[in-house]
C-alpha cells in the first residue's frame, strides 16, 4: 500500500471526527497508542504487535492530515537512505 | 511511496544500528521524536512539522524492522476503513 493511498483512505474515513477532536486531542491519542505499543512490545504476543504498530501508524497519519502534512512528503527524507550522509547503509551513526 | 519501500530502505540504511541499539532504547528515540512532533505542532512551523512527522515516521518503522513486523502488513487493518464498521466514513464512532 502507498503511504498516500493510507492517508487516503484515514481521510475519507475519521478526518470529521478528527477534526471535531482536534489537534491536541488526537496527539494524546497517538500517545495513548504508544503506550499501547510499549505493552505490546513487552507482552511479545506477535499478532497483537502488528495491531499495535498499526494503530499508531494510523493515529500518526490522523494527525498528519489533521494539520495539513502529507506523510508521503515528509518520508521522502529517507527514501534514498540517511538524510545527512546519503549512505545506504548509513555511514555516518546518524540519528 | 509504497509502505514496504520506506520500510526497506530504511532496513538497509539503519537496521545493523537498530539491531545493536536494541528495541528498548529504539523505543526511547521514538518517544523522543514524538517528544519533537509535539514541540513542532506548538511552534506552528510547516516545514519542521513535515520533517518531525517524518522522523516518527522512521523511528516507528525501524521499531517495526527490529521486532520482524511488517508495517505495510499493520496498516491493512485500515485498508478499507474503519475495522470495527467497516465503513467509510466511520459511523460507529470508533476510536
Amino acid at each position: 500500500m502507498e503511504i498516500s493511498e493510507l492517508q487516503d483512505v484515514l481521510r475519507r474515513t475519521y478526518l470529521g471526527r478528527d477534526a471535531r477532536r482536534g489537534p491536541d486531542a488526537t496527539f494524546r491519542w497517538l500517545t495513548e497508542e504508544v503506550g499501547e505499543l510499549a505493552r505490546a512490545l513487552r507482552n511479545q504476543d506477535r499478532e497483537n504487535l502488528e495491531h499495535e504498530f498499526g494503530d499508531v501508524l494510523a493515529w500518526l497519519t490522523s494527525l498528519a492530515s489533521l494539520t495539513g502534512v502529507e506523510l508521503s512528503a515528509a518520508a521522502e527524507r529517507y527514501s534514498n537512505g540517511c538524510p545527512k550522509c546519503g549512505s545506504i547503509p548509513c555511514r555516518c551513526g546518524f540519528e
